[in-house]
């Protein structure tokens, strides 16, 4: 649905696509063919119709599909069926996807076997949002304990997130990452019910500080991946890199804190970043938002720089459309048309559900699935949830 | 220069287009942009015109350059111009390249500070071919002994290449890559004035049986990167894994092996595979080779899947060119036309001097660059040295 077909503005429309395409295309898709009705857990290598052709379980996705189905059951339904999904991938996950000290694997076989060692810190992240959801939608303890473990986790490793596998030289060039306080934001406010207070708003101060005040550049207005340890940018490949999707994401991180503490300068600055980082991450040749640039506009290091990604779009579009309830800016709405009409007209898949993931340069797919090692259960379905959120809001 | 506008067959046009290319455009672009004249080493990181837009000097890229020109040296023409360029690099690693154990780092910057720990087997693969080719051009003990020093890590690395790096859980899937013998035969052979000559044979023997009696499927007659340690097929992402060009590149290591054993039973298995790989890995829709595909069609891991890479290109009309040389088969001619016409009117650079790396799938420039963390002086002067000597053999 273009919006040029709508009439301007009309955002009970737009609620009802969002909520439409959540609910009869996006998360029928996951329930009827994600589950290992076998093994436990989720199968996520999904092809364009759902069959699946790999049988590997990766632990960000099994934790992302706890979460979103959790959540939906908290915020939106308390529906038996999506608790039982969330349950599913729980129950897997509590049994296999932690070594004896509690750190996440990054893969497990289809039985639950490990194949990957835990050394990514987004994998006890993302353990940590779902497991925190889920104990809220089960009332189980035990869930509630795993969560706090794996916070705990986080934040213990939040200052060398890789371990004993980092292979950087320790102090020829150190650097630290965008990622890091961004999740941070993000998981602190999913765990607010289980965190004290003062921890929790002492976090989010820090986070704030190091996403707004270091990672992004007052010069340029954009966001930057990586920085020396004292906030100064680095000319070198990590240094130069910039992932718009990823600026952009963080940002309505922002505008979520600034919300709940009522602070309209972080959120107009916020909002402010989104428009500099679209100018200059949109593909004015195809149109879409690029995956990878290079701020100084040398080659980037990833091939697959100019290809369009579902998540960078979709989050994208949900932080428009907070941005635009949050103050009517018609820079806001402006945006999220141009946005709306890429997005909705090629990542949709309405034949056989769900969202094509991965377009080339010119908008076609490129990879002809609806899930894999990096896509799952969660970013369309939490970005239409959202969207149809904002859209209510702004009927 | 395409091939219908030669007459058909002119192996002495051919031999010239190499030899012009190597000696006028490819070679001079590296001896004027890539010499770090402050620091030693060289520049890889070059745009299209030869600037230098990254200073980091990547192990693989410097050792592989030292080879280079120090291979023309040896086999070519003793330009002293040629050594020096060699001996730039060649002092600039001994210096720098390697820790106190002896194992080559991934990355130094410009001073030559390690960046990135000895993770990567191929380091010292790299360092090994650099330094045995230097140290024959030089005549110069020291070097000999660090390309000693440097296979004798790559013999006692290759069944855990990764080391303490390695992520895989132990166990649960073990598994080999097609990699390391591939590697070990193109290495093996190039020192041969350096080894035992039993030795060197038994290594052949094992890298020859590995290639051609296990990653080579009967069934498919494709080339598998990687098998269960006991050579069955595995259904992973990357027991599915196909990378034409790399299976290519085996490929004509193995005709060298049979080419100084004048086995023409291997010679002719190993272009029947290449022509396997050649219809399955061929872009009918837009011509050129995949980089990577799926053995079942399942969509692959790697975004840059369709992508045509410059390596890919070379290896193959070094194959090809190759195969027809040692046994005057049409077919082999004839991809070699297919392909020629593909990568000579899309890489080469007339304006300029050297190749594009990266195109896209439709054969458009991806990357506007001609060297990088990957693409440095290689696989273009490499190949079109091989393919001036084996078109001079043909005419």
């Amino acid at each position: 649905m273009l919006i040029d077909r709508l009439s301007n503005q009309d955002f009970s429309a737009l609620a009802s696509l969002y909520r439409t395409t959540l609910l009869e295309s996006v998360l029928p898709f996951w329930q009827q063919y994600s589950l290992d009705h076998e093994h436990g857990g989720y199968f996520t290598c999904l092809d364009v119709k759902g069959n699946v052709y790999d049988t590997d379980k990766f632990i960000w996705l099994q934790n992302r599909q706890v979460w979103t189905f959790s959540m939906l059951y908290n915020r939106l339904d308390q529906r038996s069926d999506w608790l039982d999904v969330a349950s599913h991938g729980a129950n897997f996950l509590a049994q296999h996807g932690r070594d004896e000290q509690g750190n996440w694997y990054f893969a497990l076989d289809r039985q639950g076997r490990p194949l990957v060692q835990p050394y990514n810190i987004f994998s006890d992240c993302f353990a940590a949002m779902a497991f925190s959801q889920y104990a809220q939608a089960s009332g189980d303890d035990h869930s509630k304990a795993i969560a706090l473990q794996a916070y705990k986790n986080v934040l213990r490793r939040q200052d060398n997130p890789k371990g004993r596998y980092n292979k950087t030289y320790p102090g020829t060039r150190p650097m630290k990452s965008l990622a890091v306080p961004m999740i941070l934001a993000n998981l602190t406010l999913e765990m607010d019910w289980l965190l004290p207070n003062e921890q929790l708003e002492s976090v989010l101060d820090q986070t704030i500080h190091a996403v707004m005040a270091e990672f992004l550049d007052p010069d340029s207005g954009l966001v930057y991946e990586h920085l020396a340890p004292d906030g100064s940018i680095l000319d070198c490949f990590e240094g130069r890199l910039l992932n718009p999707g990823h600026g952009i994401e963080a940002m309505w991180f922002m505008m979520d804190i600034g919300q709940r503490r009522q602070d309209m300068t972080l959120i107009n600055r916020a909002i402010d970043t989104i428009l500099t980082i679209l100018e200059r991450g949109w593909d004015s040749k195809y149109g879409g938002i690029f995956y990878f640039l290079d701020r100084l506009d040398y080659p980037p290091q990833q091939l697959e720089w100019d290809q369009k990604l579902w998540w960078v779009h979709l989050e994208t579009l949900v932080a428009l459309l907070l941005g635009y309830r949050l103050t009517q800016r018609e820079d806001c709405w402006q945006w999220y048309r141009t946005v709306h009409n890429y997005a909705w007209s090629r990542f949709n898949d309405p034949n056989h559900g769900e969202w094509f993931g991965y377009l080339n340069r010119q908008g076609d797919v490129l990879l002809n699935l609806k899930g894999g090692k990096w896509k799952g259960c969660f970013h369309v379905p939490r970005a239409l949830y959202l969207g149809w959120e904002h859209c209510q809001a702004l009927t």
